[in-house]
């Protein structure tokens, strides 16, 4: 088992109410002059934006809107929000959509105090001091970025485009409001990408040399069959709270660190994936369900047990105790249909 | 299910290396000047007390000793630790031990800066409006005071005493190291007692009239199962670095409200047992086992299914689907078998 770490200070406020308390969370961390930073039409459509500027405007907080952040959120649209934040000397960003949104968040936050190019964050050849104070409201479960350090950003500024990451404490959304009810209304492509990406989140961390941190595959185990199990479901119920808000919870917890606890995370086929949405502008989640199982068949022989325990506790595959890398195939074939 | 926050700032710094952070953690936390606060003389003869005042003494951080702390502790202790951080001007509360050390830490932590009597937080008669920074160096896992936001007091000022707690996230620790190789010399008794406090903080909040919450109750019966299993085993294997590991881990996450998220939790049995150990100095995690089974018996009725699904999924009984109740009655033995 690895020594490790567990740290994740962001206040998450979670169920049908928790938009109510927006404004005074932004006022808790800080926030006076905010900047609105959003994706595309989804968030006006759904009344959530005007919900969230009248609940500012009438707590007396004021705000510089940015929308228009893309999936695989652009370097450009970055440093226009840097200079936005300069400009209004805005406090604090708040965050209105899913990974892509909030990941653009957190490049801007690094940005602002920064001196330099906030692309030597990502390119390694600076470390961010400080960070402005960031919150969300998370409407797309998926990518984790509202409970995790890391963030990725697309330089969409050289030819071919760079998809890299940077991770980093000092970027962690201060809270994370999150409400199920705002999840009915994802297409089912994007509720399944979403749900590839939360189980991804986790199995890049349990398939690890480390086997002996009993408790956390435990967690990861129950994490991946709630989750699947809801995932499934969900496509023909999409208006069940109970399986949205399984899905909702399981991609914070997928993607905080609970499940890396003791072990060491491997993120090939993350790694791999990136490069494709780079170059291709694939989906995330449909890019990582398109590469997983070739590299499980590449690496399963390094350790056949622990793909037969993954096919047993989480896909439900029957043991074969006489022949393991049979149990491991099995398994690695019912994820792939899944 | 219900709407929930979920609040964990806490660090934790875990394994085997994580003793070697400790002075460099109380300085990222701010403190330059300590109040080292410990229980008996364990601390000092397994040579953790010397090596965290060597620490400190070479990373140039200066310190005053408080030892002393007992199981269920005192107000009285409580007291002078306010009165030698005032009059030393001290900015940093390092706690090393199990609960009762750090719930003694909070409550300090809590007086030092309040005009008024720190009891009145205890008795309900005032709310915190801050707290000193406090960090631990846990060494007895059971309370998990070292990621919650409770902790309690015994007031032995008055007869007969009360044993009562305050509840808030201003004392939360800013960090807690944990090594498990220090928690070898544990006893049996306060092994299995400390086993019993971690397992009953989240069957507190596991039996809940929330159903609906999936996630969580897999990974509360994930947590149960797999303290269960180890708390049994290191019995016999006492210097079992995985299964200590486990029993530690799983202290701290049972009782940072992750077993809570969507559910309303009860807390009888623990309000039962601080009445016995206030009275009669009773061990808390023995007290826990003593009565869990009568209050069990006397509850099962208003939620048969629930007792039916913790017999079979914690306790491995096998689920009788024709008699629910003979099912959850068979998993009430069982645990009190454990």
């Amino acid at each position: 088992m690895k020594d490790f770490n567990f740290y994740a200070p962001t206040e998450v406020v979670f169920g049908k109410e928790s938009e109510q308390q927006i404004s005074s969370l932004v006022r808790k961390y800080g926030g006076s002059r905010v900047l609105l930073h959003y994706g595309g039409e989804s968030a006006r459509r759904s009344g959530l934006l005007d919900f969230v500027k009248q609940q500012l405007t009438s707590d007396g907080i004021q705000f510089t809107e940015l929308g228009g952040v893309v999936p695989n959120p652009q370097l450009s649209k970055v440093y226009e929000g840097i200079d936005i934040v300069r400009r209004d000397s805005l406090d604090f960003i708040l965050a209105i959509g899913g990974g892509s949104v909030i990941d653009s968040a957190k490049a801007i936050g690094y940005g602002v105090p920064y001196d330099g190019d906030v692309w030597d964050f990502y390119s390694g050849r600076a470390q961010a001091k400080t960070c402005m104070p960031i919150g969300c409201v998370l409407t797309i479960p998926a990518a984790g970025s509202e409970m995790s350090y890391g963030c990725v950003i697309t330089n969409d500024l050289v030819s071919p485009p760079l998809k890299w990451s940077y991770n980093c404490d000092l970027g962690r959304m201060r809270f994370a409001v999150m409400n199920p009810l705002r999840t009915y209304t994802l297409p089912p492509y994007q509720t399944a990408a979403g749900v590839t990406d939360i189980m991804m989140h986790t199995m890049e961390r349990y398939f690890s040399h480390h086997t002996d941190m009993l408790l956390t595959d435990a967690i990861a185990e129950a994490l991946l069959r709630t989750v699947k199990e809801c995932g499934e479901r969900v496509l023909s119920d999409p208006e069940n709270y109970q399986l949205r808000a399984q899905i909702m919870w399981g991609g914070s917890l997928a993607h905080n660190n609970l499940t890396e606890c003791g072990l060491q995370k491997d993120f090939a086929t993350h790694g791999l994936e990136h490069e494709l949405s780079a170059l291709y502008g694939v989906t995330h989640g449909a890019g990582l369900a398109a590469l997983w199982g070739s590299w499980a068949r590449y690496v399963m022989n390094d350790n056949i047990n622990r793909f037969a325990q993954f096919a047993v506790n989480v896909c439900g595959v029957r043991n074969d105790f006489s022949d393991p890398a049979s149990t491991a195939l099995a398994g690695i074939r019912a994820m792939e249909d899944f």
